[in-house]
């Protein structure tokens, strides 16, 4: 491994790339003048760039490669036809120790069958799952899976719970996190059996964090629970669904400050405190969907996003090698099946 | 039938019961002057309640029960020991044909399994779904399920996206609603077996809506479509994450306007602005969460509103009753057997 901090980046993924990738790397070099860059992308097109960056440049490598994934591509599709993509190429970087960390804002589907087959996942993980963190009445809080596995068997979710924790204590810096189940109503009967035997589970098995059972939908923005435990069908839907009512509130702020003449000079007094609003909220803050559970750390960034929202990828990739977030996953797995031997002694139960 | 339209309430349910269910009957009352009430519940509690609403009292019948169903007992649990409940007898008002409507604020899933037991489901109609509307970027928008069915099969999600759009016509005027089925995200392989069958069906089967296909989470506060359809466990994540996000949004606004003296004149000058904003996404306006798909109407309101959010809930009823809802769901069923028959004939393949 690298002494200094390598971070290989995929300069042709999303939609304003590679301007927005190199403007981001900048910016997060600045924040962490240790590290170092691989480039995967056309060096044509990125020289140019560098030579406005001089600082930047005496940090990077440009890795050269012409090959890029569509946006639309399917990941099989992505799998066969991409194997020298910018995107594929980086991620090989770190399954070659050549850099700690990779970050692409291309395709969200060929990015997690690229860093499956590449970087593998680890022991004891059976499916690698997205997770990000958002913000709510308490503070931040975590959601995994959000699009990886639409279906999850108990054991899966289990995995989710254990990896979200660690991402809690890792990133938010929380010593005994508290993980909730997403789940309906409890006037029904509630949810599927992968849910109920995972609750069984986690509420059996000795881990470092605080399980609490089965949230609501109204628990995630509520910041009821630090993380939340969901298949992947489930939590894409909530996240979305989330963004899209922050979206129409904003939208209905908007129109209520124009809807008159003293709601305008209202708002020119209040613009200040609104200024600060828009920074807590700015989606660029929490920018970056962490690829949990495999061998290597792998962050996509929104497609859409800018340098800011880039760097901020950037940084939380860095912040999961720094606390040695894989390293902590693999010990709790250990710890894990150790309890789960001890459990399965015979004359006790299995849970 | 009744010549006037009879409103059967269970005077009961709700955590605020029974005298904002009074209230809200007043209400009601006031709005629709030819509506009776039967009232289900204890007459002792019952008959102060009206001494004070003299107007209410001349059209409004008690039927004495003292049983009530439990917030937290469980639907068959309810079923068993139910049997005299005012919740139950109100819904039997709507199967003996003494009543138009039944609206309850008590015990959702025991609301629910009585509705099955007693009013049946309608001709062609699997399961029933429960829907609601909400307010987007474009207007207001219906979902359904949100929980009355956790797992749907392809034939569910499609009956319901027929009488999603027959609400829509109904209770929001609409002449073609546009229907989605909620979906993840076009990068993944999207969505389960039932989800691809059932767009696949309504794709080819000649309807009075339009079909736009697969949305997301995010299209749900947009209002890209007039109809969103879903199984009953992300339908109830959903609306509840949509719910929980305008709770966290309220309170940042909140915090905002207390953040400093100029925020908070800036608050004054714009309150009447503000007060229209919260008239328009007021909670009350869209109480009442329909059982669609039943031999009778029957409305579940929110088990903690008030008197306003109740009389919303039985105005709701009443327009479904008076727009002949059911009746017009029985007839797009015999088209759709219509059109299926004729896709069926030899030589053509059924969808």
């Amino acid at each position: 491994m690298n002494p200094r901090l390598t971070i290989a980046l995929d300069a042709m993924g999303g939609d304003h790339a590679p301007g927005m990738v190199i403007a981001g790397a900048d910016i997060a070099r600045e924040r962490y003048p240790k590290a170092t860059f691989l480039l995967f992308g056309d060096q044509s097109r990125l020289e140019p760039l560098l030579d406005r960056r001089q600082a930047l440049r005496a940090v990077s490598t440009i890795e050269h490669t012409t090959d890029v994934v569509a946006n639309d591509a399917k990941p099989s599709q992505a799998l066969r036809s991409g194997r020298r993509s910018s995107m594929r190429l980086a991620i090989e970087a770190v399954a070659n120790n050549q850099a700690n960390v990779v970050i692409s804002a291309g395709n969200t589907g060929a990015l997690m069958a690229m860093a499956k087959l590449v970087l593998k996942t680890l022991p004891g993980i059976h499916r690698p799952a997205i997770a990000t963190f958002f913000p709510t009445q308490r503070g931040e809080s975590v959601m995994l899976d959000l699009g990886a596995n639409a279906e999850c068997t108990a054991d899966n979710l289990v995995q989710f719970a254990l990896m979200g924790s660690v991402f809690a204590r890792t990133v938010l810096g929380l010593l005994e996190p508290t993980v909730g189940l997403l789940n309906i109503g409890s006037e029904e009967v509630k949810g599927n059996d992968s849910l109920r035997t995972a609750a069984s589970r986690l509420r059996a098995t000795p881990m470092p964090m605080h399980f609490k059972g089965f949230i609501e939908g109204n628990d995630i923005a509520a910041g009821t629970v630090d993380v939340v435990v969901t298949d992947g069908f489930t939590g894409n839907v909530a996240l979305k669904t989330a963004e899209g009512t922050a979206k129409l509130y904003t939208e209905f702020l908007r129109r209520t400050f124009r809807a008159s003449f003293m709601a305008k000079l209202g708002y020119l007094l209040a613009r200040s405190a609104f200024k600060k609003l828009r920074m807590r909220t700015d989606p660029r803050r929490y920018n970056g969907a962490m690829l949990l559970g495999l061998g290597g750390v792998c962050v996509k960034s929104h497609g859409g996003t800018d340098a800011l929202g880039f760097a901020n990828a950037v940084c939380v990739a860095i912040d999961l090698v720094v606390n040695g977030f894989n390293e902590r996953i693999k010990d709790e797995m250990h710890r894990l099946d150790t309890a789960r031997s001890a459990l399965s002694e015979p004359g006790v139960v299995a849970v």
